[in-house]
């Protein structure tokens, strides 16, 4: 039996580092300058193979995925979900332009596969931490915008850094809802152990980790809900290099069993 | 249009550290014992209001939660499913015996609810970094194991801490796995946000981050399949204080959209 547990293993330590000062965010900041002077400011510095996690939020609102409810005229299906479950119709409406396929209809809960692919409650139009009147859409490619945030980044500091856009999600069987990736750049989304060996010699049952996730996950720790801390710094991680995707992680309607 | 964004907020930083060289467990050990000393062994030290993240499998073994293939009788049905699928037949029957429910067998997988609650594939039932012949089951009451673990290590070393037991899931719609919160002892297991405002005064729509399972996928981060580092520490996290346990983040199947 091979004793891998008493081998030498050396010391692993990740740190996560809330990133404060980040100001309201305004329709088209550049949003890489705007963390950089906020990181700057703190007196922080952002080091070779950093993972920086970005809030939904904020890159939402520097892209102007932001809607006014005034201007959204609610369809007869928005409106009666509406009225049965004391919803607000235009809000209603929203999601169904923002989903490609309702997955329950129940107990006032719309659960949506969006057009991009994220299977959430609502597909994430959300009026929280948005003026009165307001509301966010996810941002049109979560992809694209951790690519730009991490190109201005990696300008503005000269390092090498992976990035990820979090957002906080529900999900079945469990309580409680928990932050996962949207969007991934720099850094492939899952860890894959196929084909590796466990200390017995025996091939591993589990197969890929999604660590963007587990990132995303960790960078809430940080960021909280009500204390305006939307990005975090994780550092430490030897995280699989590669050009990912946050795409990667959603499954298709075909491989999944619950859809 | 209040602006907390622009308030000054202290930095939080979280550290999570890999703890190594934990020895092989056997049934019978005392855990946090044996936690304790790979710590003082590898130079590392515990603070008052650390969370220790312990992998179910090392809970499992010290628990005697393991069991022989060779004296597992399969029923018809495990034969059939066995057969059908190219799975071992005594494999496919202790699954079905840690079931209290079967959510889905479709194409090989068996998706269920065992009988502590957890919705998982296999029952978690694993023969991964256990012994040629051997499974683990999970263990049978992971709050009371995470309540021990906590009970031995506080003693041991006179501090306040809080323990979770983790293990590695799957979920729907969403590729990859991560790690959850199995047990929770000396934390609430959710961040509570109900009734709290945002920085624009509007009630928050986002009720109950499950910080527990968050907890534990950061733990993975450091941890790993292959490294043999059950065992983590996170230090600088404000967790919800008090008795809470990991079964509350348990969905009820009344509650539940997907079962």
């Amino acid at each position: 039996m091979p004793d891998t547990h008493e081998l030498y293993m050396p010391l692993s330590e990740l740190q996560v580092i809330g990133v404060p000062g980040i100001p309201e965010v305004a329709t088209g900041v550049n949003l890489g300058t705007l963390i950089a002077q906020s990181i700057g400011k703190a007196g922080l510095e952002v080091k070779d193979k950093d993972i920086l996690v970005v809030a939904q939020k904020i890159v939402s609102k520097a892209e102007g995925q932001v809607l006014d409810l005034a201007d959204v005229e609610p369809s007869p299906l928005a409106h009666r979900w509406a009225t049965t479950h004391g919803k607000d119709a235009r809000l209603v409406e929203i999601v169904l332009r923002e989903s490609r396929r309702l997955l329950r209809m129940e107990r006032g809960l719309l659960i949506v596969e969006t057009w991009h692919g994220f299977v959430c409650a609502n597909a994430r139009v959300d009026t929280s931490n948005t003026p009165r009147g307001k509301v966010t859409l996810l941002p049109k490619d979560s992809d694209s915008s951790a690519a730009q945030i991490r190109q201005e980044m990696e300008r503005e500091f000269g390092v090498q850094l992976a990035v990820i856009v979090s957002d906080t999600f529900g999900r079945p069987w469990r309580e409680g809802l928990v932050n996962v990736a949207l969007g991934v750049a720099g850094m492939q989304p899952f860890v894959d152990y196929r084909g590796q060996m466990d200390g017995f010699g025996r091939k591993l049952q589990v197969t890929r980790i999604a660590v963007a996730d587990e990132l995303a996950s960790t960078a809430e720790l940080v960021m909280g809900k009500t204390k305006g801390v939307p990005v975090a710094l994780i550092r430490g991680m030897a995280y699989p290099p590669g050009e990912g995707h946050g795409r990667q992680i959603l499954r298709s309607s075909e491989r999944d069993l619950f859809r």
